[in-house]
């Protein structure tokens, strides 16, 4: 495709448009990235799949499908070692009933994740956040990549950024949480940094 | 050792005392198993270890280390392949503060795992409940063995029987879920008593 391409976005977090937007401007990718909200009807994708590239991809096909435009959608989550590399996929929902009960569901699912490694030693306490970014094209072309930030979970939560699990996950390299990284620190550093930066090459090829 | 031995069964539980004396009747064993009661001031082993065969083998050895005598001991829980095998040594923790909070910690780590399964289809809800049984001597000889019963996840609990997942686990072969097998029918094919029944034939050779 020549000239000025319209990406689609599948978020409803409006923060996340830009974000993206100056993702694919650094790789030098001339397009306009739009999100959900521009797009009324759009559908609200189940993330039924056991791997996060395959709920990034099923996100994006299904909106790309929706709307006629190459849509971009992403999935991640914290693999914990000792856990056998869960809550990966369900790291939204990991507490289940007992998280929604609680009214702050991040908090909970927090907290369990530290009560089952209550008795984890730190040098089993290894963890990794990963992101599965992937565009998808009405025409049945896709890309998927995934970024990955090893590091360890600490006993207590620090910090006030972020969200999800970045209070208790310190990456390697560092002392602090990524809940006490600025933004602009997490951003070059994590999964979902890397993960975005790899898919706006594959993209700048793609359109 | 000629004669008739002595066995301690690293259990509080009374129950449990006649049920694995019987298993080593059946196999031939002439030893008279104890229960911890019998054994005043023995201690209380944290199941620190990641594998059940570790934290069996901890306890047997720390009960023979206590009482001069070959001590018995288990670890047991449930491998859910959607969860890569957790709750797996958190079997009876998996639910952490959420699960104590509520006063039934059984009931609640099964919830937490049907929740966690909750969009998790049909034909991926394979599991399997595993049990290490381990000996430990005196002398530092020990053996420690693993049975497994495989079967799946279902979405509603049933049956009365049992304790723990077994309202939730149908073994593979069967229609009825482990809480509404006979203790008879249960026996004959669970996982306890698979590990139970090969421990007593190699206690057989050891004593």
């Amino acid at each position: 495709m020549s000239g000025r391409a319209t990406v689609v976005l599948a978020t409803r977090n409006l923060k996340k448009v830009p974000e993206v937007q100056a993702i694919l401007a650094d790789a030098g990718v001339a397009a306009d990235v739009t999100g959900l909200g521009d797009h009324p009807g759009a559908p609200d994708v189940a993330e039924t799949e056991p791997t996060f590239s395959g709920n990034a991809l099923l996100k994006a096909r299904a909106i790309a499908a929706h709307t006629g435009l190459p849509a971009i959608a992403d999935d991640s989550g914290l693999r914990v070692d000792a856990l056998n590399g869960m809550p990966g996929v369900l790291s939204a929902r990991w507490s289940g009933r007992f998280g929604a009960a609680t009214g702050d569901k991040d908090a909970a699912n927090l907290d369990l994740v530290l009560d089952q490694l209550a008795d984890t030693p730190e040098d089993r306490r290894g963890a990794e956040f990963v992101c599965a970014a992937a565009v998808a094209f009405p025409d049945g072309r896709e890309e998927v990549t995934e970024g990955v930030l090893r590091g360890h979970i600490v006993a207590e939560p620090r910090g006030e950024n972020g969200f999800g699990y970045d209070p208790v996950f310190v990456p390697e390299g560092e002392t602090r949480t990524t809940a006490e990284l600025s933004a602009a620190e997490k951003n070059a550093i994590s999964h979902r940094g890397i993960a975005f930066r790899d898919l706006a090459k594959r993209l700048g090829v793609l359109l």
